[in-house]
C-alpha cells in the first residue's frame, strides 16, 4: 500500500477510535443503516462502543427487541455512515453483524458501569412472574441487553477540501486501497450525493 | 390528530424546511440508505433540495451514474436519517423514489444557478464525440443530473430531552400520529440505539 493510501486510512480509523471512547466525537453516534424483513432500508442513530482495529471490528449495544435487531436476524449485512465535519471526512462501512445475548454477552455486560446498565432494563412485561423488585431488577437488564458485534467487509472514505480525495479498502485484499487521488469537484459531488 | 401529536409533526417538517433553504440546517445533509442490487444496505450523505409538505415529497438531485441511482433502480425503497443536534431530534423518514432524468428533470435544472450546474457535470466519457467543447459542457451536465423525488410513506420522531419522547406518522393514515408520550429513559435507548 502507497504511504498516502496508508495515511488515509490510519486518519479514518483514528475517527473511528475516537468515537469508540470519546463521547462527544462525531463517530460516537453513527447512522447505522438495515434492510427490515420487509426489505425495507431503515436507518437510526447508534452509539459506538468499541473499535478494534486489528479483528476489523466494531461494536454496538442495544436491546434485542429493537427493530435493528429484527433486520439483523432476518439480513446480517449493514452499513455504518459517519461525517466528521472538522475533518471534513465521510466514513461509509460495510459490515455483517453478529449478534451477542445471553451469556454471549457476559463479558461485556461485565464492563459496563451500573449507571450506564440502566439504558438496557426496560419496563416490566406485562404478566411476567418476578420473585422480587432486586432481582427483577438485575434479571430484566440482562435479558435486555444485546451485542452488535459489527466485522467490517469494507472502508470507504470521502475526504472534501480544495482538493478531494477518496479511497476504498476492502477486508478481502487486506485493507489495501484500491483507488485514491485528486477527484475533481464535479466527480466528487457523485461521491457525496 | 391531538394538538400535541400534530405540534411534533410541525417540529420535523420545520426541521426539514430548514434543510431545504439552509446550506448550514442540520437537516441540509440527511444520511440516504438504499439496498444495493446485491442487497447490501448503503448509506452517504445527500443534500436536501426541496421538502414540500402538502405534497409529502423531498427533492435530492444527483448523477445518474452514482450507486445511490444503480441501488434504487433495483428497490426504490429508501430511508433518510437526520439528527438535529439543537432540538435533540431525530427523524427517520421511510420513502419511495421515482428517478426523474432527461426532459423529465429539466423543469429543476432550469431552476439550479450556472454554479451550482457544475457540480453534476464529469470529465468526458472515454470515446465520446463531441461537436465542441462549449455544447459538450453544458449537454454532458444535463446528462450527468438526475432528481430523486421522494415520496413519503412515514416519519417517525424522536426527541430526547428531560422526559423523552417519540411518534410515528404514516401517510396511508393522512399523517396521524399513532404513538406519542413520554416514554423512559430505559426505552428511550432502545428507540436511538
Amino acid at each position: 500500500m502507497s504511504d498516502a493510501l496508508a495515511a488515509f486510512l490510519d486518519l479514518g480509523w483514528s475517527c473511528l477510535e475516537c468515537g469508540a471512547v470519546d463521547a462527544e466525537a462525531p463517530a460516537r453516534f453513527p447512522c447505522l443503516a438495515t434492510v427490515s424483513p420487509e426489505g425495507w432500508p431503515e436507518a437510526r442513530s447508534v452509539a459506538l462502543r468499541r473499535a478494534d482495529r486489528p479483528a476489523g471490528e466494531l461494536e454496538v449495544h442495544t436491546d434485542p427487541a429493537s427493530d435493528k435487531v429484527a433486520a439483523l436476524r432476518a439480513n446480517p449485512r449493514a452499513a455504518l455512515h459517519i461525517w466528521e465535519p472538522t475533518l471534513r471526512l465521510q466514513l461509509r462501512l460495510s459490515v455483517t453483524v453478529a449478534l451477542l445475548t445471553g451469556e454471549a454477552a457476559r463479558n461485556r455486560w461485565d464492563d459496563i458501569p451500573d449507571e450506564a446498565r440502566r439504558s438496557y432494563g426496560k419496563t416490566p412485561r406485562q404478566g411476567a412472574v418476578i420473585p422480587g423488585p432486586f432481582s427483577y431488577e438485575i434479571t430484566a437488564a440482562f435479558e435486555d441487553f444485546a451485542v452488535l458485534l459489527c466485522r467490517l467487509h469494507q472502508i470507504d472514505l470521502v475526504e472534501l477540501h480544495e482538493n478531494h480525495r477518496r479511497a476504498t479498502y476492502q477486508a478481502e485484499n487486506d485493507w489495501a486501497g484500491d483507488k485514491l487521488g485528486f477527484i475533481d469537484q464535479k466527480r466528487s459531488q457523485v461521491a457525496v450525493g
